[in-house]
């Protein structure tokens, strides 16, 4: 089918790539010309705005938006809803908070326009692995975009059946799902990249707690100089903990073990921080996800002013001023 | 090779099979004579005890002891380094602490008598799937024992290769490892368990607020009823959170999406604590380890003293009763 | 000076009647006919409706809101708007959240009504100690209103003096700060609660280490039935941890050892919630606030949700169903 | 009475002048000169070795050993026996390991010698405010030693009268209590500097989360400059959360709101590593306690290999590497 779409970053870009691929047209916008160029030598057609891309598209339009989230995702939404007729569907692709998903889509009713919002993982890889997707919205709209879906997800490919699926919804099975009205499908979103914070912090205390098994602090007979990159390695064969996210760790510990090209100031997205609002709304208890939030706050300044205070209670009942000294440690 | 097991329990009568499956030679021993009997069946010899099995095999001895980890392996090996002689082998293929075995490592090193910790991971799938093993013990020990190893490992299989791993030991991608001297084996299966813990709890988490998301508590636009059985699934396909562990969630899911069978009452073994005492030997941060084993701790509990010396000091400043009525929640 | 009291709940009952025992004269309302009549006999006047209290008061009138946190101030505080004339002073003493006291203020602004949020701790020890104020609002209406809050507060009392403030305010020795403009004072005391919740956990699991020293789980010569109401008495006599929530601690447990009335369903209140919040929204890790907020949300279930995934996935790569006999353990 | 002080730290000077300021006679070692010199002018009895105190004392002799825990304690332990006669004492003062104070009470028992744990609180404040002792050894042993301990504790003091303690032990109100057994002291002093930790960061936390408030991250009418002194000190009169731990934040705060003097590099000591410990052999959820060590920890490097990992792992699916750039942030 046809489908406009507006903002052409890696993930925007792929995402009319893999649809182009499997047939479909796709009319593309992005505010540097180059980007459209780019598309339109892959196939695409190219508009010059979001009101050049809405006459290009016949109706009932569908727009996917693939804008960073906030201010820039919000403006484009309303002024596609400006040009719009009764009828048109606009897909917010991003990652958007799901309560502004709740909130635009009875705007947008006002005027008869369908919004839908699609969480998507799949990173780099998604324009040949396809894209994981959950949706929220209208299920006949969401049924109406199908085909857009299909194509975009990875198909079950080599990945086994689950047992006692089949009465289950078969969409799943293709990497996307209808998670419900409105948001629900960035909120089904929001808690997978804060369980994926969960499981990258897990590995991440591992490793550490091997690589500091080699620290002259302990006793010798206790010290060993393990190899990462072996270990990784075989915990992706037949273990327990086999993942993607450790496949990924395995390659990057093949190629450095000591990872020195990575600083370890590890940036967080709102999703993360929503994750942990959304448990608090709920009186659920999520301490693995909250510490791995808070882990990565931490990664990024060099002393919290609470570590200033600890020492200097310590200096209250304890009369001397702590060193401060960087103690030959290793990991940084 | 010729191979004396102990203890066959599912996985050390599983491990008995695999070997004997690729024609090595295996002496089995259990206190349990049916389970011998069974092994027998199965091509196995049986002895009658550990000397019995000794005498039945040939120097140098390799005896594969897979027994509960703690007082019964620890007389197991005492009974075997009595009949053994110089150059003879155990391997101690259970759950041991690590600072057992290089008590034990240096105890038998007087007799002559070699020892080599084997940590394995893949439960009850290991039979068809493979062990992942990891090693520890002398160099040209471990490299005699490699046609064990070799067999009992998953093998390369369909598993796609590391880039940039060609000079690295290319037993890891067979999946086993000799990770150093004595206890290194153990040491980082531990490890291994450790972020077992960690994975599984921070899937426990986003679940959790999934299901949550349905509570009445919550203003009605922002409740969603989510199919949790089919967002597994999705999961499972191209998203950043894929691994074995939620493969088994979402046959779980699958099975039952309520998990009413499951009373939430969680055990934890030495591995998940020890981790922890490792990682405070070496001073390593680590939150969602420790928040993982905690949670199993609470999970046994109906109520903890702390908990109550909360609301006695609640009392004490609030001047109120706490009701204590459990809420209409989701879960349990 | 006058001012008039909304809300004669414990609180907003001691409060009126400190102020009075000081020479102030308190004009009181509350929907409870037979609270305000309580009241009366301790000398207050007492009010039909708002609109008779806005009548008994004189321009600026000043009227302190003791309601609980949500609608019921809201409406009130709309209430209080309607009827009153610009220069008009409205304080809020309940737990607000503080954006909602700057959306307050802002509106109000436009009606020249001054808006006031003070953040009281004290709880019900307050009439005789004296209430703690972290007061927000422009600083000529706080000014305005010093003669109330100098009664309320504790006043210097017996407290040794901090070294080296002579040169800050004075106030702050009183027992009430001006905190900033509006809104800061219960962001303060949202704080504060954070860090009460904090306290008590770290109290609350020291003595839950203390009593389980006792468990037949431990190796005999390592079990210790020790005395916990003379700890508790003892750390409150020259240890670095003694504090107000310890008296409160060694009460209960002079009373009562074992807390058996208690049934450790722990409550939670806003502020606890939105310190998290504002954690989050300041990138601050803040581990030890957030833990203490959980374990009240896992106080009040049974078993979560996730802890049944935890059982489904042991089952999954294990084997076994786990059993959930409660173990017999010291605490509940 | 007469005892021998060994190790004139400034927490065993002080003992030793505490003592005899009531009137007991001390004979103290120190392998400093210099320190027993300045103890001698204070009216000590000096001794040249540890033989030379034993000889100076009258059996039954007792011993106070105020060292460094570990191997300095163990050694001189060591010496002491082997000059000792049936029937004498050892007492030690310092930070030991219970499980290493069981120990070593067995291996005397065999020469008839007793052995007595003191946990001491309290600081360099200690010789004014007096010492918090929990004291762990034989019944009629430690009530032979009571002129000691009454006179090192602060005794009743200021302090309020906790009601219901009329039929407890009253040493505990004198601020000193008989814990249990040989060990029971170390370990209540263990859990109390557990919770001191716990403490620490409840505050250390909120005080960050105060700070912060003024971040330009935050919307502007959104954002507080509060006066953290001035918080500080309001929060001693009359709040909850009152403590001696607030005074001494109060203090440092009066002299410099910025903390600037304080690198935030935290130590951490033995209690609270074996305070996680113990809660893990009990199987105690203690979240808080174990977040504050960790905190520490994380103080004392400036990258873990946990954070490098991170970054890694969101290399590998992101396709960005992390700028690590550090952000303005207040606090550090």
């Amino acid at each position: 089918m046809k489908i406009g779409i507006i903002g052409l970053g890696r993930m925007g870009a792929n995402i009319a790539r893999r649809l182009m691929r499997d047939g479909h047209e796709c009319v593309v916008f992005d505010k540097s010309a180059e980007a459209v160029m780019e598309l339109k030598r892959d196939g695409a057609s190219g508009a010059a705005d979001p009101h050049a891309m809405i006459t290009a598209l016949t109706a009932p339009r569908a727009v996917w938006v693939m804008l960073p989230s906030g201010k820039i995702t919000e403006d484009m939404i309303g002024t596609l809803a400006n040009a719009m007729e009764p009828g048109d569907i606009i897909i917010d692709g991003g990652n958007t908070f799901y309560k502004d998903d709740i909130r635009r889509a009875a705007s947008l009713k006002d005027k008869g326009i369908h919004y839908v919002d699609v969480g998507t993982s799949g990173g780099i890889w998604g324009i040949d692995r396809g894209y994981c997707m959950m949706i929220g919205g209208e299920s006949y709209i969401v049924e109406h975009l199908n085909p857009i879906f299909k194509t975009l997800a990875p198909g079950v490919g080599t990945i086994e059946h689950t047992p006692n699926r089949s009465s289950h919804d078969q969409r799943a099975e293709q990497g996307y799902i209808h998670a419900g009205p409105v948001g629900a499908g960035h909120f089904v979103k929001m808690v997978h990249n804060g369980i994926e914070y969960g499981l990258m912090q897990a590995y991440a205390e591992g490793f550490d707690i091997l690589r500091n098994k080699a620290s002259t602090d302990l006793p010798e007979p206790q010290r060993y100089n393990l190899n990462l990159s072996d270990i990784s390695e075989v915990w992706r064969r037949g273990s327990v903990i086999s993942s993607w996210l450790l496949d990924l760790t395995a390659s990057a510990l093949a190629k450095d073990e000591t990872l020195t090209d990575f600083t370890g100031y590890v940036e967080d997205s709102g999703e993360g921080r929503w994750t942990i609002e959304a448990a608090i709304e709920e009186a659920v208890p999520a301490e693995v996800l909250t510490a791995s939030l808070f882990t990565r706050f931490r990664s990024r300044q060099k002393h919290t002013f609470g570590e200033k205070m600890l020492s200097a209670m310590r200096q209250g009942f304890g009369g001397h001023l702590e060193q401060g000294h960087t103690p030959v440690k290793k990991g940084g």
